[in-house]
């Protein structure tokens, strides 16, 4: 996608904009937008050329950290500002846009192509595994909050202990499949090939480099222009966390998982789409968690409201039914934008708070 | 089974009690419900038949179609009279009574005949996608009811929108199970053996109309008797759409996937069983709630009451434990069948509103 | 483990302290659980020696029973003391600490020493659906019981009929296990070498019966010294049930469960982690509410608490996640023992009633 280069040239449009007119708020929000998405087609191209070095499994867990460390950043610069909710949000709208629009799209655009495409069940259980943990992670805080009424300080070491618990699960999660379990996502025939030309390794890591500062950089405008957005547009800060701000927060994932999969590479697309969400949940939640008691004005909780909660429960059920046969057709990409866009449809009725 | 076309006699008495004597109302509505079984094992007869002509799971569509075209009559002429809550009421039952109680006898009766039955694991998979889906879409509006207090109208539109996207899925499906992927829903050798026996197809074609339009008559009848029998028998209208008016709508599927499961036709009982239920979702719910809008006093809403989705999500649970392995034993039909016992002794000690 | 003997001198022990000093409630509390977990060891091993003979499977469902003989014992003695929510608390403690800890542990330790360990998916599947069953058993009075306040009398009847169908379900699960579909849970190779050692069968009975007979005197101690002692720690009888009373319960099932997955025998291990947790639902739980008409001041009901339904929905689907695909790795373990602290972290943080 060479083409993508000129887009480029939002990035500094949206520096130039965001500090000349920061009071237009909407032109801030959505050049901030549009300088992302060049920035994370840059992330994905250098993830997916250092991925045909490492193999396939591999490849797509570098590319579910890097999509994920556009997350992080946004998430880091929304608390700073004090815009829980918006971060939750955004958080929630990771976790479902992953499963049911990236992977999605990646089953209906290469299931289009390829009759039926095959994946690795177990990697593929293990995913959707780690992502049930990272549900319940998530559930039972909110469970908690609504049963425990002004039990602030408890609620406050659970969570905190709950996050420890999910840091911990995901650095072993990450000693299985990077040291004893290794091949089961190892390197495929397919990348085999890719691996052999000569990579640029030098170059590709700058270009990461620079995009993830350049990514930083637009976010702060991106977040300081969201609430008085939303506001223009008529939608809530929930929507616009849940859709808006996640679906730029994962172009990266999307971009590459789709091309992995119209590529018949079906274990680095799950790798990606399940791997990242799993990410949000046991790594980036947690993460921003711990960091809220140092960089927020108050601590973050982790108590989603209950239509996050009912996405995230269904998204988690919906990939599983997809995945545990290790198979997937065009319909089942057709049936996951189903529940995607039936999903972003009750976050948009919803009334805010 | 010829002895059944005696039974046919009840249609006929049905309609003259039903005009003579139309404030009898229990006799009315037990003269209905026993005149409705033989139209409905005619339906069965004639659509297996020339399902034998058509192979295995478009014959398992052709039934799940005939089968709810009882439905949505029965459906469209109680929305006429008003009776929204029965209605939802049959559609969950409908829903919850093809996957447990239909596909439970069907495994309970085949699995004393063979002791294990093999099915397609990924025609198996989709279907329950699609039933977890078609879940999802009675999930989302029944809680967003519950979280957006007099919104009344954003819920309509949310409900009409959701309605869209069901039925486009829908449309969708049946090109995946029609077209692309046709061979995955294709004739087994066994079947192939029926399907070279001369059928008579308009003789099939004809029964199949003139009892649709048989049930059209007597639906009319039973759904006029069934508030008053209610009253009559001590059960709640809840219970009476979910259990009784559910059963007898679906009567033809029931025989169907009994007898195809006998026989060891795995494929077809689940195709008729889940399609069923899928359909019902998918296509009888949103068409019934567009129709609404033309026929009814008021437009229908989706909002389920809580037992229905707690209901709806169990079966949904149950029949994807059950079918993913591609396997089924009696024990699971004795499972399926103890779920749904359960489920309608709490709807009938469910008190009515 | 021979070392285990002696710890059975803490059985005489408690027996003393229990007597001589009976309002020392910590000291007896928890020279109760010193002393049940001999017993239950001696339980382990009397039944892992006649499960040699008897087959994997086989062996597995005796295992649970002797292991489900302390619970009702402990069970029948709280209620007939009025405990009704501690009984129900370690019913709930049972079923998700089989499931998550006995079972977690076993798929970690086993997999600690092999890298994949295989089982039968079948047997699998049917235990899980089991499980699926139980947990509706509990979630339907729980549900019914928030929607229909104040009828007392509809609840009662409901609870029982409902407890006869999950006996009913249970009696035919081990006419399935037992006679039409023994082969599933057969002899498998490796242990039909162990059975060909001479086992004094006799002498293992025995050790059953006395050990069984213990148990029961040192949990009357151990139940009548619960209240006091989890007030003396500052846990309420809540967690006390769910973690403490449960984990010294289901002792001899961990013990073996453990064992077995070492000795890379994951079908027992799964047989005994997931047997007991679907017995305790449909068999001890029922024969406890049967009992309470009897024994108990006033009949026990079956309403969990909101967060024990979580909990226990929750492990069904972890554990249908996790062996779903007839493989475990220790990552799946770690997963299981995650979700397993998360859950006890809520009950040990929830405030009491």
């Amino acid at each position: 996608m060479p083409s993508g280069r000129w887009f480029l040239a939002a990035v500094p449009l949206a520096l130039v904009v965001g500090h000349v007119w920061p009071e237009r708020h909407t032109l801030v929000f959505f050049t901030s937008v549009v300088a992302i998405l060049p920035l994370a087609a840059a992330i994905g191209r250098a993830t997916e050329a250092l991925a045909g070095r490492l193999g396939g499994g591999i490849g797509g867990l570098l590319n579910a950290t890097f999509g994920n460390a556009a997350e992080l950043i946004i998430g880091a610069l929304a608390l700073r500002e004090g815009h829980v909710d918006l971060v939750k949000a955004s958080l929630t709208g990771s976790i479902i846009g992953n499963v049911l629009l990236v992977f999605g799209a990646a089953a209906l655009v290469g299931g289009l192509k390829h009759p039926v495409q095959r994946f690795n069940r177990t990697a593929a259980g293990l995913g959707t595994t780690m992502l049930l943990l990272s549900a319940i992670g998530l559930v039972v805080p909110a469970v908690f909050h609504r049963l425990a009424h002004g039990m602030t300080t408890s609620e406050l070491r659970l969570d905190t202990e709950i996050a420890v618990v999910l840091l911990v699960t995901y650095g072993l999660s990450l000693v299985f499949t990077l040291r004893t379990h290794r091949s089961l996502y190892g390197v495929s025939p397919h990348q085999e090939a890719n691996a052999t030309e000569a990579v640029d390794v030098r170059r590709w890591v700058l270009i990461l480099i620079a995009a993830t500062v350049a990514v930083a950089f637009v976010s702060e405008l991106l977040v300081r222009a969201v609430a008085a957005t939303s506001q223009a547009l008529g939608m809530t800060e929930l929507f616009v966390g849940v859709v808006v701000v996640a679906l730029v927060g994962n172009a990266a994932e999307h971009l590459s998982a789709v091309t992995m999969a119209a590529d018949n590479q079906m274990d680095a697309a799950i790798a990606i789409a399940v791997g990242s969400s799993t990410q949000i949940a046991l790594f980036v939640a947690p993460v921003l968690l711990l960091l809220s008691y140092v960089i927020a004005p108050a601590p973050m909780d982790l108590h989603f409201s209950t239509f996050e909660l009912v996405a995230i429960g269904i998204s988690v059920l919906a990939v599983s039914f997809i995945a545990h046969d290790g198979e997937t057709h065009w319909m089942e990409g057709v049936q996951l934008l189903a529940i995607y866009v039936i999903l972003a449809l009750g976050f948009f009725f919803l009334p805010g708070t």
